[in-house]
C-alpha cells in the first residue's frame, strides 16, 4: 500500500503553508491532498470580477510546494480509518499515513431563505467563482445579501465594474459583528455616497424569479427586484469528514494549542479547527487565512514533538477596505465586551493621516482602544486609509502583550509625513489618554 | 515678577505636545516659549519644495494649544536661574517657573568643510527653510552632502522639481548608518533608477565659487560643479541653555527614564535629551519625532510625582521613503550588533506586498530580522512600498516585547489582498524561520 509520513488533507492557505513547511522541516514524504487542480487564493476572490478579471490570476501557486517537494494529489478523501492510519479516496486511493493534517476548510453558510438555490453564494472552489463571475457579468443591477466584509469587499469590484449594488443586512448595521456601531456608520456613508443601496434591519423570506429578474421577497412583505443575488453570510467550518472518522468535534474541529485533535495522529488547522477566546478561552468563530496559516506554523512545529510554539487564544485580527476607506478590528468591541459582561472603557481619537495634512491625499482616521477597568487593553478598531493596517498591526501586538494603558503610552512607533498621522498625534496614543481619563487615571 | 507653574522651552513636536498634556492633565497655569511665531514641522520640512510648495503649508497648529489654554510667549530664554527658579529672555522678561521642560531640539551639525557657508544646511527655522527653497527654486542642478534618511526625503522632492540631483555620501553607503549593505543597495539602485547621480566613499574638502556656480572639490582632488549645495549631514542637539545653567550634560542633556536632568524641576525631552539603548543602556544618538514625542508623554506623566511610565531604552524605530520605495528600521541592523561585539544571527525573506501579486501595483518587500543567538529578536529592517510601515511597526513592537523567535512565528496579525503579503508568506514570519533554521533550531 501507498504510504506517506504526513497527509494533508485540503489545499487552501492553511495546507499550503503546512504541507510546506513540514516538508522543509522534517524532509519527510509529504502528500498534499486537494479537491481540484488549481485552488484559489480565498482572500482574493472579491477582486476577480473588475480587479483581476480573470480566476487565473488568483491561483495559489504550486511551484512553491513543488520546489520543496510536496506531492500533490488532486483528489478527494472520503474516509479516514483512523485505527488503521489510512485514507481513502473518491479516486479509489488507500494511503497510509504516519501524521494526518486536516486543513478541510469552511463552506458557505446559507441562510434559511426559500429559493436561496436562485442565488450564488460566494463559494472557494473554481466552479462557484466561475459561475459567479459569469452571472455577475450578464447583471446590470446586483444584490448582496450579508453586509459583513466580504460583502463589503466584492460591493467595490462590482461598482468598479459599473454595476448597481444594493446590500441586504438583517441585522442594523453593515458589519456590525465586527465593529461598534459608530465605526459601522463611517461604512455605511461611505457606501451611500458611492451609489451602494443599503437595506439594513431587512429579512429577505424568499427569492423567485420572474420575467428574468430575481426578486426578493422580504419579511415586511416588500418586494425588491434585481438581475442578480450574492450570498455572502459566512461561512462555516467543514467538518463532515472528522465527525465521520469520530474525531471530537463541535462547531469545529477541537484541538489543543498545538492544533491536535482529540487523536494525536491527526491535527487539525484553519477554518476548519475550532479557535479559542483570547481572553475567556471559550470558543470563536474566526475564519481568517493569517489565523489559518499561522495554525500551520504551530501545528508543522508540533507535529513529531511538543515545540513551545502554541496558539495563544485568537484576537480575530483583520483588515479589510471598501475604496480608500480601510477598516481594521482586533480582539474586543466595546459592543462585544458588554455582551460578555466585562466591565471596559473605551477612548478615541480622530486625526488625520498624513502630516501636515495638507499633504496630497490626507485622509481621517478614527482609532478606538477598548480597555478592561482596571486599564488592560482589550481590542482596538480603526476605520482610515490605506496607512491603518500599521495601526491595527501594532493594536493587536499591543493586545497579544496585555498593554496596560501606560505600557501604551510608552510604545515605540515609527512615524513619517507620508506614511502615518503626525507623532503629536498619533492616534493610537491620543486614544489611551482618551482612555486614561475616562477611567480617572489622569 | 511673571510666574507659571509649567515653563516648556521650544516649540517643536516635544514641547508642542508637552505643554498642551501637561495642561490637560493638571489643569496648571502652563507657558510655551518658543523662539519664532511660526514653528514648522520638523518631518515634512523635505517635502517643501514641490510637495507642499509653499512653507505656510508645513506649520504645526496652534489651535490645539490655545484650546488647551497654553499660553505662548514668541521669545528667546538666554538663561535660566535655577536656584530662584527663574528664566530671562532675550526680549527682557524674567518669568518664575516651578517645574520647567526643556524641548529646544537639536541644530544642524556641519561637517568640517572649508567654503561650508556657501551651502545650504537643512535647518528647521523658517528662514533657513526659506533660503533653502529660494536657493533650490533658482538652481538646476542641487548637490546634496549627505545621504542619510533626510537627504534622500528632499531628493524626492527635488526631482519632482525637475531638479539634476546628486548625492555625496562620505561612507561607502547611502543610508549605512541605518541599514545593513543589502538594504542600502536596494535604495542606491532605485536612486540611480530615478537619475540620481550617486557618489560614495566621497569626502568633499572645500567649497568655492566659480562663475555663479559652486564647485566642490573633492579630497582626491577631483571637481564637481551645481548650482545649489544642500548639507544633511544630520543634527546635534541644542543643549548651550543646559549646559550654562549647569544642568549635567554629554552630548545631549542627561535624564533618567522619567525625562528628569540633574535638577528635579527640569526635564528635558525631544532632540536635546540623552536616549539610551534598548539593550546596552548606553548613550545613543537618535533624532526622531517619534521618540521626541513619547519623551513628551513620559515627562507629563511624571512631572509632579512618579509615574510607572517610564522611558524603556530606545529602539529608534523609524520609516522613511523614496518615491514609492518605503524603508524602515528598528533596534539592531547586523552590522550594529557585530560592531557591538554581539553573537547575533540574521533571518531574511522576500515576496510581494499584496496577495496575488497580480494585483495592481504589486511591490516587492525585503525583511531582514536579526536575533541573538539565544533566539531573541533585536532588529529588523524592511524595504517594501506603501504597505511596509505597518510591518516596521510590528517588528519594534516585537522587538520592544523581546520576543523570542517561536513567539514571533505565533504572533497575531492581519492580512489582506490589497493591504499585506499573503499570509502564507508573511515575511516576518518567513525570516523567523529563515534564522531559526540557521540557528539550528529546526
Amino acid at each position: 500500500m501507498e504510504g506517506y509520513d504526513v497527509i494533508v488533507i485540503g489545499g487552501g492557505p492553511a495546507g499550503f503553508l503546512a504541507s510546506r513547511l513540514v516538508k522543509k522541516r522534517y524532509g519527510k514524504r509529504v502528500l498534499l491532498i486537494k479537491k481540484e487542480e488549481k485552488t484559489l487564493i480565498p482572500c482574493a476572490i472579491p477582486y476577480i470580477p473588475a480587479t483581476l478579471k480573470t480566476i487565473d490570476k488568483d491561483f495559489l501557486p504550486e511551484g512553491p510546494l513543488m520546489d520543496a517537494g510536496v506531492e500533490i494529489l488532486v483528489d478527494e478523501v472520503i474516509e479516514i480509518d483512523r485505527e488503521r492510519k489510512i485514507i481513502l479516496t473518491t479516486g479509489g486511493k488507500t494511503i497510509k499515513y504516519e501524521k494526518l493534517i486536516l486543513a478541510t476548510g469552511s463552506i458557505p453558510s446559507l441562510p434559511p431563505i426559500k429559493g436561496i438555490e436562485l442565488c450564488i453564494p460566494i463559494g472557494k472552489d473554481y466552479d462557484s467563482v466561475k459561475k459567479l463571475i459569469e452571472e455577475v457579468s450578464k447583471a446590470e443591477s446586483v444584490t448582496i445579501i450579508g453586509g459583513g466584509p466580504v460583502g463589503v469587499e466584492i460591493c467595490e469590484d462590482l461598482l468598479n465594474l459599473g454595476k448597481k449594488v444594493r446590500i441586504i443586512e438583517v441585522l442594523p448595521h453593515i458589519l456590525q459583528t465586527v465593529f461598534d456601531t459608530e465605526f459601522s456608520q463611517i461604512v455605511e456613508e461611505k457606501l451611500k455616497r458611492e451609489g451602494v443601496e443599503i437595506m439594513v434591519n431587512t429579512k429577505v423570506k424568499e427569492v423567485i424569479e420572474k420575467d428574468g429578474k430575481k426578486v426578493l421577497i422580504l419579511e415586511d412583505g416588500k418586494e425588491v427586484k434585481t438581475d442578480c443575488v450574492i450570498v455572502a453570510t459566512g461561512t462555516r467550518p467543514n467538518i463532515e469528514l472528522a465527525k465521520k472518522c469520530g474525531l471530537e468535534t463541535q462547531e469545529a474541529i477541537k484541538v489543543d494549542e498545538r492544533m491536535r485533535t482529540s487523536d494525536e495522529n491527526i491535527f487539525a488547522i484553519g477554518d476548519c479547527a475550532e479557535k479559542k477566546d483570547f481572553l475567556t478561552g471559550k470558543p470563536k468563530r474566526v475564519m481568517l487565512a493569517s489565523t489559518a496559516c499561522m495554525e500551520a506554523v504551530v501545528a508543522s512545529e508540533n507535529l513529531y514533538e511538543e515545540s513551545d510554539i502554541k496558539m495563544k487564544g485568537v484576537l480575530g485580527t483583520f483588515v479589510t477596505k471598501f475604496k480608500d476607506l480601510v477598516l481594521g478590528a482586533t480582539g474586543y468591541t466595546e459592543t462585544f465586551a458588554k455582551r460578555e459582561k466585562l466591565d471596559v472603557i473605551s477612548g478615541s481619537f480622530e486625526t488625520m493621516d498624513k502630516h501636515p495634512p495638507s499633504l496630497p491625499n490626507s485622509h481621517p482616521v478614527k482609532v478606538k482602544l477598548t480597555f478592561t477597568k482596571e486599564g488592560r487593553i482589550i481590542g482596538g478598531q480603526i476605520a482610515g486609509s490605506f496607512t491603518t493596517t500599521h495601526m491595527i498591526n501594532m493594536i493587536s501586538l499591543l493586545v497579544e502583550n496585555n498593554y496596560s494603558i501606560n505600557d501604551v503610552l510608552s510604545m515605540q512607533f515609527a512615524s513619517q509625513p507620508w506614511l502615518t498621522p503626525a507623532p503629536t498625534v498619533f492616534p493610537i496614543i491620543r486614544a489611551a489618554l482618551d482612555a486614561k481619563r475616562k477611567l480617572g487615571m489622569w
